[in-house]
């Protein structure tokens, strides 16, 4: 069976993987950029041309970062990663990600207001749902063609996943910033290490980086 | 001017310091032992005499472990640390830490139920104020001899302090665990990271130390 893996996904260490307020110039609300900052500098999150150009780094963070997309035949989102506003998507609004979107698979967008798909360059077509985590993850695995799923987040996709048992492998970062508010991960997810080996490793950049792999595997 | 310093203190990955329900037999209420698993065996933490008699260990925990009482003259606690009740103190209930405890300093307890100080074996007097952070801090400094404040926890403790702006060093231990409810260390704190330099280091252990050093000393 296909794996369902989570990478790169970062909160403070008081655990917010975003901001409060929201919006289009700002995704992750008051924390601005804070908490992407280690991954902006790698060769990965270069490659994606959201932050400008130029020679990616190699090292401990490009090492995590790099793992996203490998072996990866769709993604799974929360509504808001794929757009800031709420209720009903206007037909000419296509997202935060323009025209080439860094996926290049199939996106199952979670939405209470379905709509058609989205079928842009470079082979990413987001599919619109209402669905629970364990209907989007079967219909993610139609659309993988055997390969693995991403939840690409944000906090509360990842963290109604990690609450349903559906999550094989999680790679969270630790950002030494303190948030104070926002949307919070670790919620409801007592005794989760029962589940989960539990490595981390400090980088140069000030992230801790954490691997989460389901035991018994 | 001495400074105030925060040692050992551990908390979940989902950031609580202690669980729910403490009581005399669980100090951490449902969290048991599983915070302080990786301090137990140090060298310190067994010449406590608290967990047990051996040889401690000598590697990186108990490096930072060890740091906790040189230079200290004198500890603030919260109510909670010295005692699991409630309400005024009994005149035979002299806390948890028994005839000899490990503190070896004067310690200021913070309650709302003042009551004469305690001298015990070993140099430990226990002082019970009803006073805000602040106040406690001018207290223990009379008392600390010119040498350093330990903050001792628990969790609201610390954070009053810190949300006081009055620790210089603050040593965090993050114990891959996720407790899921308790007594939060981290609320009320946004922006911190701005009054201090972060690092981290992971341990063998599981654990990872973090240290907070207040930026422009």
């Amino acid at each position: 069976m296909s794996r369902v893996r989570v990478h790169n996904f970062t909160v403070s260490l008081d655990g917010f993987g975003t901001g409060e307020g929201q919006r289009l110039e700002e995704p992750f609300g008051h924390a601005g950029s804070r908490l992407l900052q280690w991954a902006f500098p790698t060769c990965t999150f270069m490659d994606m041309g959201l932050h400008g150009e130029g020679t990616g780094s190699t090292g401990i963070d490009e090492t995590f970062a790099g793992r996203w997309a490998t072996g990866i035949g769709a993604e799974i989102m929360g509504r808001n990663k794929f757009a800031p506003t709420r209720g009903p998507l206007t037909d000419d609004w296509r997202g935060w990600w323009g025209e080439n979107p860094p996926f290049h698979t199939p996106v199952v967008v979670l939405t209470h207001h379905p709509r058609p798909p989205l079928e842009l360059e470079g082979g990413t077509t987001f599919h619109f749902v209402d669905a629970t985590p364990v209907e989007a993850l079967e219909l993610a695995r139609e659309l993988a063609g055997g390969l693995d799923i991403r939840i690409g987040g944000g906090a509360t996709t990842v963290r109604e996943f990690l609450q349903a048992d559906l999550i094989d492998e999680l790679h969270i970062v630790v950002a030494p910033i303190l948030l104070g508010r926002g949307e919070r991960l670790w919620d409801g997810l007592e005794g989760m290490e029962d589940r989960f080996v539990i490595e981390s490793i400090t980088s140069p950049s000030g992230v801790i980086h954490l691997t989460f792999s389901r035991r018994g595997d």
